[in-house]
């Protein structure tokens, strides 16, 4: 039964609510002998997507320090070597503010979880959204970066990229669409945008849309290159249905993509089918990649292309119409500290994401494959 | 470990080639004591989806009788019911004609699963596709037959219905788009369209486009109505993330979106969000529908909106430049019988992964939380 | 969720009833391009358990020849190639007499889970115990008959026996115990006992006990040896605590012991103790093996030895108290073909399920740690 | 894939090192709703486990502190509400002496896991046995006590009981064997022995064992009365089959038993049937329990009767013959603070793995069944 835990052979499994001590996950089936340290190979992907960085996100502020409580042994120069058994990642929670909260602890907010987490259980923790808070995906971003080891180990060559395409209507431009950016500019704008222009125009209009109290959706891509070809398990275990359970697992995406996607609708056969020749050095090359690096649910040894949508935050002032629990109509403007673009954030969420799908996948080809 | 079994209480498992002797699944899981006639509650769906009924789809002819081995007790009017055990179902391929594919025997074509099996397993069954056709899709619509029993017994007002929405880049009507359309003239044209003129239309270009060898592309909704609030385990058995799982385990599916989907990120947040009155008998009332009647990952009692590109079928007529296992490059032009546009009969294997995925977390709910 | 499958990375589903059409199973997630033949290496295994063979089993006649649906490539000779995808194996029921169940159509026979599946499903095939019956470990000889594949690729020296070691009271002589026999006599003796002697005293003994309509228990022992160190996934992935859910899933097994099994209650610890040499070789070389080749749930390189006890077949001639649907007192006794010690034909039995789990942990080691 | 989760609705996830800075276990699934308090529901159950209350157990001292840090809503006076998300239940490791086990950082421990850990994983935790250690057992224990909290909803009459039936060659008296004792006595003695007289041999026994810097070994006895009939799934979730995995999961046990168990195999079937009767209240009466509580795999709703056997201690002073990871042949002697007899406290362990399987199979028949 899949609750919270993601993955098959390897595994992460979280727990945490915005508001409580810690948050934290197990990362299981972790492959023995891999070493790390976590200033060097964990810090780094945590801190792009701790809050409080720019003025584009929450300003709550969490350190987002990772502690490795087990499945570890740790040398003297803090290098931490994997020993295959369980491993616990635990985050302090620092910066909560639960009393902000006060005014929605009975009433909903229209197109958050707050409904259908009390509708499900008859109990809910209001603070901060909870369990459904995205401050959940820390441990994500956390076990992603125990998972790039394994590919490290599995597949060296892989490198996976991700990058906010749109933001409201904005896009980049449409010739960087589809992977066809580059990471150089990347983190030197608070969008984790490819292309400086309207990353400029983002901050302006997202200024504005802070302003009004508002908020705004987003749209993010994740590319991983080198994948090796033959990862993916069909029927049911294809590469490409599992990241799309893994990026729709991700708070407000409401749509994900492979390759062309919803596109693809409007296609011909002859347009679509990625046709191939041989390379000069004798490999398969493929001269287009509509299909996004997976056919029949495996990788093709092209990029793989995944874009999700992310919905705007739906903790916004503008006061909008909802009920309480007891049934009374009111109206609700949320007061804590949010992100009027939660996409941004999303984008190293989306990446280790991928990385998790793809250790699984190479753990999962070498049970039943070999090498 | 997934791999061709669906679903976690209620689960599917699939097996056999489009060219092998039959093709079947087992269901388990299944609650006891559930009731049903093959020929009134199985073989109807199973008739909606199958090939050779007009000219847009392909000519290949199967009865897709489905035979019941295991799991019910049969009373001597046909009437099965189930006993809590295995159910087998199984389904002949009567209508093969492996020599078509004797010139794709090596040759990988463009756009198809041929290369990446290929590239995993070191051996394929190239006739017919072998695992990945799309023939597998009948078990999920026998299963999916199944998982309806299930949905009749735990939530009998819950309705499921599909359509053809797109085709090429000829879409319904926008007032009809976001499941704003009716069942009523679906099963009166060749494409599951709820919009006869634009079926009309739709006939005219695919008539032109299979004249050419050609396919095309095409875009499925599905909807589910009266779905009770509270389906989905956060984080990571979430209803949208199985959804989309499900979908993209559908083959030649490029995309899945739920609600507004890739749109979300155009909106702002006072428009997403959908508000809440109460009704006048006293039950939460949603004004709006944007998120596609799920909210962090569980229903809200709104309508689940769901929908999926399809790409055009990979095998066409018209030559394509590939290569063979052998490396070498070739032309490759597919003369076997296929759909020009999969899409159309996409839309029955869409309600049936509803159908499973839906009385699956009926069941896992139950089990969780009770009734 | 299991409920009708068994195994992580290699796994069966079985499906079917004693007395429906047929039996069968779908194993998933076997590596492909392995080559077998039904006549070589799939029907010995299903000799050994079928009925019928000798006046001391089942009378029942069934010829239980596998037939293979799906997931190979069968060349011209009867050769299959697994193709990685799941393989269907189907085998007939031709011999039921359902008549003779009449008078237990409503009565539940003591012992036996006429009455626990009633309890559970409140509906029951009571033919020939329906999902109950041992009917069902035919698939899982079959089964394992594949899994003895994925053990001859990835640990070819590996080597499954398997005997009944005690019918009654009578047990072989002690110095055998724990696995110190050898197989040369077990196909020679109706009971695949590895000591002749013992064997013609059971069979005088099976031959009073048949006659008074009675029945018996029994118990097997399964050894495999040149194991390789190293399989088992602690802490709920064990290989011991794997093999005794295993052995416990047999029909009518209540106990499982590994190693010396429950004579270390009264154990020592310097007796327990396997000390550890090397050998002239520059391996190690344990000097004792009460841990029966486990240790931590991970294996040591010695022999896995593994006993499990069978009860005495519920279905007896000889009337017993007991109870109708309908709560009335009744007497019972069973009419149909059975066997007196169904304890013979759990030894291929045994064995399947011996290589189930290690073809499952040698494929779950590699995924995880690799070679 | 299962390596350190246990479970399938109601799950545990454990993790730790028995030197690292704490332990700890997920556990999902729970339904909401559920309330309790730690020092009431949790620490008395740790209490029983925790090492260092009588000169019989290991002398390293631990308080065994669980600390709830998600999934509940804790009200003023303590009172924990579970919310139906992951509760993350932490102990702190306070009284570790790593430096005891300095000699044996290079060489094993006969009959230890340190050999197969090693030749798993390459890699290993000697300190205090790392993760093979049973230190893990006290998160057992921990979720067990949630696992209670399940079993008090749904199944309010049900009660588990254990105690340790056997130690060395010396048992309880026959006639209690089986279950037919009492818990008055368990916690008057230091070795929940439910005769007091047994247990006053035993301290004579172990202080002599222990003296001379031996171990013993020892059998314990879990029974839960008042199950309701219909708890398992056959065929690879029987219950029978779950205990066996659960309790051969535990440190240090080779056999596990259910009713009679190896001594089944001496019976006759008329001996071996329950039969049954009519209750004056018109309930099914067995007239014996030789089946120990399940039938086919399926809980009948007699007492469920479960034994274990569990080795002794291989942490001995008594010097023994090994190797070490270089292959030098040596003695190894273990200087740490050990349990002479580690059954002792496997007694509260395997009431916890009992609570598990049970909460477990109590949720997922509601979930396939309905109440």
């Amino acid at each position: 039964m899949s609750y919270n835990t993601f993955g098959q052979m390897f595994r992460m499994t979280t727990w945490g609510e915005s508001h409580g001590p810690a948050i934290g996950c197990i990362v299981d089936g972790c492959p023995p002998g891999l070493s790390f340290r976590l200033d060097r190979d964990v810090q780094p992907f945590m801190d792009r997507r701790r809050p409080g960085q720019s003025r584009h996100t929450t300003q709550r502020r969490e350190p987002d320090l990772v502690r490795v409580l087990s499945g570890t042994l740790e040398a003297a120069d803090g290098t931490h070597t994997t020993t295959g058994t369980p491993i616990a990642l635990q985050i302090d929670n620092v910066d909560q503010r639960s009393k902000d909260y006060s005014n929605i602890a009975q009433a909903f907010r229209p197109g958050h979880a707050d409904f259908t987490y009390w509708k499900k259980y008859g109990i809910r923790d209001h603070r901060g959204g909870g369990r459904s808070s995205a401050r959940e995906t820390a441990s994500r971003v956390a076990a992603g970066a125990l998972a790039r080891l394994v590919i490290g180990a599995l597949a060296p060559d892989l490198r996976i990229r991700a990058a906010l395409i749109q933001m409201g209507a904005r896009r980049i431009p449409d010739a960087l669409w589809g992977g066809a950016w580059t990471t150089v500019d990347i983190d030197k704008n608070d969008f984790f945008c490819p292309d400086p222009i309207t990353a400029g125009h983002w901050a302006t209009d997202l200024d504005a849309i802070r302003k009004d109290g508002s908020s705004v959706g987003a749209v993010v891509e994740v590319v991983a290159e080198h994948v090796p070809a033959g990862l993916g398990a069909p029927l049911y275990g294809k590469l490409d249905a599992d990241l799309a359970a893994a990026m729709m697992s991700i708070n407000a995406v409401k749509a994900v993509e492979i390759g062309d996607g919803m596109a693809v609708a409007a296609l011909r056969g002859e347009d679509n089918a990625d046709e191939i020749r041989m390379s000069p050095t004798g490999e398969p090359l493929f001269l287009s990649n509509h299909a996004g690096g997976i056919l029949g649910g495996i990788s093709s040894g092209q990029p793989v292309i995944c874009r999700f949508a992310v919905k705007p935050t739906s903790s916004i002032r503008t006061p909008r119409r909802s009920i309480d629990e007891a049934g009374n109509e009111t109206d609700v403007s949320t007061k804590g500290r949010h992100d009027p673009c939660v996409g941004i954030r999303a984008v190293p969420v989306g990446e280790a994401m991928m990385a998790l799908v793809l250790a699984d996948h190479l753990l999962r080809h070498r049970g039943q494959i070999g090498s």
